[in-house]
């Protein structure tokens, strides 16, 4: 355990696939994980106790959103991030960087770090690797993020190169930085899908004195095979003493696959904006809740599934009515219910890692989201 | 009880305030009561336990609405409006003549009944009083409400009087239609503020076989203190063995006003409506929560409720970021708070009957309501 509080033990490993434990001073994860997304400092349409029931065990925070409304002194008022949100589990929080770059207009990125005008009331605001240190030291989340270059999905070679060139830059800066006691730094690894830079990449990372270490840039808009190739390179590869976290993805299959490189670590919006958008997640495929043919369908979104959507008998007909209705119950439910099948698919992948099977696991689960047909399933 | 399984049993009067029990085949409810409105199957942002757990015991259905969309034999198919919503406790449809006539347009009213379009799509439906009670059966709910003519509160006197003749023709024509098994139908005393009207509609309604008696074309436009004077004057003399509803009302104070002088149930979207405008009630009073006062303010909404946004811990100051923000557990928090705030009201009103002192219970809690500025509120 470091002077933080921060430990990071690996349990087994099968393939490159590894079941292992995060230990923070508040508290422990069991990896692989995947953390909800709770922009600003709410899972959207959740309560904490219903984020905790799917198994989530991190949740994470927009540092953006979060020093922009409420700020983050406010919430440091309040104890920090968990506290003032009443989640009694984890929480990590990005830098803002990202958000800053993709939200905000009038971005400037020079070696010092951005700046940038708020979304909402347009003030002006600048984003350091010390700044970012300083802004989540006050939000208070267990594990920050430091401050990096991500380039977009196709940005030519040179961009790439200039991204881990100054990405190091602010590393090192963001390391120097005076941290809250108890607060873990994770560093991120760019390169987009070029495996030599990927790996020269962690290779400096690793040196240096991160709690975790991060692949950012990833689902940024590069081809899916391009990713799964540039991970499968990649992941194994990272410091195996530090958990591994793949930042901003992904689709269940993405999950999948990372954790069969090597990744413990996942954060999406998917699970939750798919549900926004009427769409449940399911272990035999999609259900695009808002099509005809569940207009008098008795059957919950999985029937096999155990979670409140499910388990509470809500037939699809019913939140097909919802959704069509405007009602906000429907976009509970899907995304209490894609939640909880994300939880699935992590403690599944973790129990069959333990049990030295995970590709069978993939494999298996692989098969039955995509040949699968949800509207032909049965009740047992 | 009657051969519908329906029956009403008044265990105490203080003054004219009673404590009752209103059983239907499918269970009981504790009068008084508030039931709170499920306009499409869904009490708006809250699941079913929520509600359950505010002590609501019945749930308002809108046959309009839920006529429209998903169609009473869609309801009637997954064993009735209940069910198909997973609430366990008793549900009441209103007769959708109300709505019919101020939600869609080109409605017209004869003594046949009405003729109206559907605001969603314009299709063309009809709605006499036969078809009423056919629909509501479809829905399935414990209690029916007759079609009634509800004049608007400032309708001059020839026109409240032509709707205590239509009314009355529709209530003999409801009751002649056969009912499903298990179905109470209660019928609706017009007469606006006219306390004579009010007076002799109650002795015609209440001569005929309905379960039991609302007021309805109250809280239609009419002043407060004309409906306080009219209820006073008329609400006691409704036929005491059969329960009184007093239907689309109201405020914490109309509440306790309508107990005051004899009124058993009530329903309005007021909780709810205002919880998603931001607006708290408490026993001290409105909490509006985006104003500036909050911002930092730890405390919950109010620190002496049990309900799961106080004793959640959620502080005020979070509730405004969340509501600021847009996040959909505002709503859901004030809502659940809203409907805890009356279930309270309504037990706190039967124990009080039960002790012979509601008068004092009133007034104590019209005083707080009133007198006190939740910003002031200290934590105990």
């Amino acid at each position: 355990m470091s002077a933080n509080g921060f430990s990071f033990e690996v349990e087994a490993q099968d393939g490159n696939a590894r079941a292992s434990t995060l230990t923070t001073k508040r508290g422990k994860a069991l990896l692989p994980t995947f953390m909800p997304v709770g922009t600003q400092g709410s899972v959207k349409t959740l309560s904490p106790a219903e984020v905790a029931g799917t198994g989530a065990q991190i949740v994470l925070g927009n540092t953006y959103h979060l020093m922009l409304r409420p700020g983050a002194e406010a919430i440091d008022s309040f104890g920090g991030l968990a506290e003032w949100s009443r989640w009694k589990g984890l929480t990590l929080t990005d830098s803002g960087g990202f958000q800053a770059f993709s939200l905000s207009k009038l971005t400037k990125m020079t070696d010092e770090g951005f700046v940038f005008h708020s979304h909402l009331d347009g003030s002006k605001h600048a984003l350091t690797p010390e700044e970012a240190v300083r802004i989540q030291g006050l939000i208070g989340a267990d594990i920050q993020m430091q401050l990096d270059d991500c380039p977009p999905g196709e940005a030519p070679l040179p961009r790439v190169e200039e991204a881990l060139r100054r990405t190091n830059l602010w590393s090192a800066r963001a390391l120097a930085t005076p941290r809250p006691d108890g607060q873990a730094l994770f560093g991120i690894i760019q390169g987009s899908t070029h495996v030599d830079l990927r790996k020269r990449h962690a290779e400096e990372q690793a040196a240096l004195s991160f709690d975790g270490l991060a692949l950012g840039g990833f689902s940024v808009g590069e081809p899916i095979p391009a990713m799964y190739a540039a991970l499968a390179e990649v992941a194994p590869g990272v410091d195996p003493k530090r958990p591994r976290y793949l930042m901003g993805v992904g689709t269940p299959a993405d999950l999948l696959e990372g954790i069969e490189h090597g990744i413990d670590m996942f954060d999406c919006v998917l699970p939750t904006r798919n549900a926004r958008n009427g769409q449940a997640l399911t272990r035999f495929g999609k259900v695009v809740i808002k099509q005809a043919r569940y207009v008098a369908d008795r059957l919950p979104l999985d029937p096999s599934c155990a979670c409140p959507a499910c388990a509470g008998g809500y037939s699809r007909a019913y939140l097909r009515h919802l959704f069509q209705a405007g009602e906000i119950l429907a976009l509970r439910l899907l995304s209490v219910h894609n939640l909880h099948f994300y939880g699935e698919l992590v403690r599944g992948a973790r129990k069959a890692i333990l049990a030295q099977s995970y590709r069978a696991y993939k494999v298996r689960l692989m098969d039955s989201m995509t040949k699968a047909d949800p509207a032909d399933m049965k009740s047992d």
